[in-house]
């Protein structure tokens, strides 16, 4: 079993910074780049970028709102084609970023509330998931399971990679439960790890409202912005390696 | 004679407009476009470059500072580091851009107070230039009359053309005089006109302290943003025409 | 009859403007003035400001989203916490710049998205009426009719008082039909001035649905940014003459 | 000897923190929140002043460039309008906050490079403190040693108190050593604790040349955004206890 283990990376600002970057670097297989628009900023690609190639890590774009204040957690109205127009313009930064630095941008994955957003409404994740596929058709999507998320991929032709949060509730269509509610950001590293172990033994999560679902996976989301997250992405490893191989979602077999 | 017309376009943001891009587009051969710092959102970064690619226009990423309130015309002091990487975020998003829209990135300028700075000062053009070189080294670098440029060009071996700012007065190097003294910027067309007939005729401009200096040119640059911008870019034209052929920079002779 | 006259001014950003502010001073009672969210900046409100003063124009606070260029247009989920600290930061800024230049700040009102949503959602109106309240209980909320920031209002001891925006069409409770509805903005100038004529003669405005329905209003909003706009105002002020008197809210009989 | 111990505080966006404010603010006597401008977010402004108030912490405006990625620390070309108008933003929004929340504004400092500017540059100083005192004549300035902001502040008739720095090197003008120079930022606890003393006990300070000045401080500077710093802070209160009483400029005898 071949499992890609990946981070959400290049999260600060200017002077401010978060999560561990450099260490997480060190534990997982890919990284999602903030691509300044919910966070990051040129410099913080730039390095990030470059620190990734360094340790043999795949990049892809993390794609968000325009919003740095709200994190991309704030849902924001905005007409399919504006946004449509933002994630293209993440997308090339980031790539060309990453062409200049002598890597190359793998795989996109939505932020925040535009990702619940795109995960639950096809009106939404069609014409962000074409602006994909007419960028570049090569890349992979990373998203927590979604269905209007792979059947748009499937119209366009892109391949899509479901990722598990191994800290997030979920229902039983696999949506993420909005950070909000009660419980639904898992804080402690027991329950993570015993998460990710069932799923890499049964192939299933237990939803939010207690119900084993079935969940197909080829990566592993870890979060880095949490006290002991670098401990935890190291446990989550371990686990990986136990059962199976970190193995980037590019060189997964098709 | 060939002679490349280009305008700044796609200087809007959000609900504001600047200049009227569609009747430029109709007139001009290269569009130098706003990338999202001192001016430009997706959605008119997208638009500018879709109408030029329908226009027959040349499209290339006009890159500033990170100041929209200033328009990208007050200095900033940046390390080189952080200001190469927002050349490289800039260059990236639009030539990315262009490139789904099935149109490609020519060339870039700097714009504004960068583009002052660079023009002066070697220690900023070297590490900006060899940015742009490393990017993408078939771009050409359009710019007002600049040895600190072309000497940086020369060592990355990067295509420069020296473009004409018909309404910008000039020192005896070529370099523009401060938008804020006085006469820097010539807003009667007829003067305009005359300066763009003495080049073409001539091969000189008159400097602001009245001397007659060489000036060896590829391109002109007209502005969009003023009353008359439209016409007098018709003017300009028409006057091109009368002693050559209007041809981008891209498809001249090298 | 009193009725005052407004319009939202200082919407320019940086460059760009939006509007004859110079022009609509010396039609309008009152001017609703952009605090840097959706639109303006400290520059601009400062001019704005001190215009309005020697035109005798009372100015108000125009509260938006921080959303620049989406012109506080967007709808963005925030907090209650959250936006009532945007709105206390805008009443703040604006407030002291009035005094600061001799002025002083006597109402405000909520922009675009966020005045949609106050106007329909009491669970978001309480809140962000309680903090104009602390902020200065002097201050009127003028806004377009709506149950919730009257209820509101009335449990702060706030004094509002109903807007008549002539270009917009409304439903049968008055609230404003949304922007991107068909024939939601109502753009000859013919029909706004019959729609004003109606409200001065008979009191009631005729809704989107096509039914009469009585509105009672200490105010007209007319609107800057569009071509024709200050022959327009003009025309409204005329009606307002013939009918009674223009005079600023602050100044009406409570 | 009364002595203000003051910390630049509320340096967060967003979801980015800088510093422990919760613990600095049960040390120092008097807070110097940044504006929103080069730090600081609506939310942040109002928690960080009734979080000042609970402690009984002077608030001040922490005033800066807006320039959000640099932390206000690069350099901006801006007329002196166009800066005042900055100020006076900042200086209102901080303001109205603190009164909403049942506070008051007790004083104002200038950030970043928009201080070391303003210290150097008398013309920069002038209209700067002009616009302060025409805000708000009762407002105290609290600068590091400055020639230029003392005398502007003379000429305005508002009141000055000398903030020392201990962790940052000055020349024998008193004017701060530029951040990016080597050792200008003094990192060890136990040299930070030394200048202290020496200027207790002595009123001087070693200049980065190396010869002693006479310094006269009624405030004393606390950075809150290093490791340590909540110890190094608590330090300096104990040492000026040991010497005097620790008390906010507001409540120091004129």
């Amino acid at each position: 079993m071949d499992i890609d283990l990946n981070a959400d990376l290049g999260e600060g600002l200017g002077p401010w910074r978060m999560g561990d970057d450099e260490a997480l670097l060190g534990i997982v297989s890919s990284a999602n780049v903030a691509c300044g628009f919910h966070a990051g900023d040129p410099l913080i690609m730039d390095r990030t970028v470059r620190t990734a190639l360094r340790h043999g890590v795949d990049v892809g774009a993390h794609v968000g709102f325009p919003d740095l204040v709200g994190f991309g957690r704030r849902q924001m109205q905005m007409d399919p084609a504006e946004l449509s127009a933002c994630v293209l313009y993440q997308l090339a930064a980031l790539s060309g970023m990453a062409r200049a630095a002598g890597h190359r941008l793998t795989h996109m994955s939505f932020h925040g509330a535009l990702g619940n957003m795109a995960a639950a409404d096809p009106a939404l994740a069609g014409p962000l998931v074409r602006t994909v596929a007419d960028f570049d058709p090569s890349l992979t999507i990373s998203s927590s399971a979604s269905r209007a998320i792979e059947e748009a991929a499937a119209d366009c032709g892109l391949r899509v990679r479901t990722t598990f949060l191994a800290d997030r509730a979920c229902d039983e269509e696999g949506l993420l439960i909005p950070r909000k509610m009660p419980d639904a950001v898992i804080h402690e590293p027991a329950r993570v790890l015993a998460r990710v172990r069932q799923l890499l033994e049964e192939g299933t999560v237990t939803s939010y409202g207690g119900r084993k679902i079935p969940m197909r996976v080829h990566s592993i989301l870890v979060h880095g912005d949490t006290p002991g997250a670098v401990a935890l992405a190291r446990g989550v490893r371990a686990l990986v390696e136990a059962h199976g191989r970190v193995v980037p979602i590019s060189r997964q077999a098709a």
